[in-house]
């Protein structure tokens, strides 16, 4: 299969970063949606990444759809299977990926329009927003354990990983590290396994 | 469970139908992310809807991660088991929930900012997108069955009907029906079925 899309996309990156650590090889493409508009266009002319090209040729896209796509096919998950601990570890990626969101809303605000053409009202809300979501995940996280740095990290660890990270390199301070301990800790020790070092935000 | 959001989110709506389908019991507290922002804020400090306020308490968001809690706690589901026809489903999905992205992009550039600070370019490609993504839609689906007539749907036809219903009342005619008829035959049936009916657009 072939992933399509570049890892400074947090949703591109989670995906490729979970393929790796679930064994699952791959073909990795980085076009991007704006400066390769039409090349993307031709495999998907929705020109979502990430886009999923699967081994018939069809084409998936949403990062969490890919991945259930990848589940289905292997087999293989990085999601608990007890019910409890599933719940938990859907409101951590539910709130990473809000974080996410949030973050690539300031990004295209100031990134795709005139500044005469920015709102502030809209950014002002989205950012209360994306403050809201990197509370929360700091208070759901436990401390990194062993686990993480042996490079057993779940579908939260590793969305949350990714989210902050594409955040502090968007907007480097914007959400201060001195005030979620936590999360600095883990995107640091989840940027030294292989799979992150092996897929950097580029 | 507690559904928090307005049926006229098309997010909030494929959750809410999904969990009637499934035959799951919910109260449902349409609290809109703008008008009444601070009471939402309250539940959810991220103010994303739809939220879920589940059994014990926790907060889910993303409404694809809602249902997937919903069938880890019920077992049951509205996606296809067979690994192709799962696939597909994903496909048409990813399709479906890409179109109401866009949908909701038009609807706040328009809704959340004066008219001087909106941004044409950015309009333009978000509404070639869409258009893509509606012309997709309507290449993959089959003529509505018998099947849908008698109201088991799956989860790739509500995600659908609900996007196309929900482009069609918020910009009527943007996308033409008579270009899609498929989508809008499927539309037409799939809002004449009681699930639809007891939770309309609104």
């Amino acid at each position: 299969m072939e992933l399509i899309g570049m890892l400074d996309s947090p949703y591109v990156r989670r995906v490729a970063i979970t393929l790796r650590l679930l064994d699952v090889p791959f073909v990795h493409r980085p076009l991007s949606v704006f400066s390769t508009f039409d090349a993307f266009s031709r495999i998907n002319p929705v020109v979502k990444a990430p886009t999923l090209v699967c081994d018939d040729g069809q084409t998936l896209m949403d990062s969490t759809l890919i991945i259930d796509h990848v589940e289905s096919m292997t087999g293989r998950s990085l999601m608990p299977t007890d019910r409890m601990e599933r719940q938990r570890a859907l409101r951590i990626v539910g709130l990473a990926l809000a974080a996410c969101e949030k973050t690539v809303q300031i990004v295209y605000e100031h990134g795709l329009r005139p500044p005469e053409k920015m709102h502030e009202p809209w950014l002002r809300r989205v950012r209360v927003q994306r403050a809201a979501a990197y509370e929360a995940l700091e208070a759901e996280l436990a401390p990194p354990s062993a686990a993480t740095a042996a490079g057993s990290l779940d579908q939260a660890a590793v969305t949350t990983a990714v989210a902050w990270h594409f955040t502090q390199r968007m907007q480097p301070g914007e959400i201060d590290p001195l005030r979620h301990p936590r999360l600095a800790a883990l995107s640091a020790a989840a940027e030294q396994l292989t799979a992150f070092r092996a897929l950097p935000h580029a």
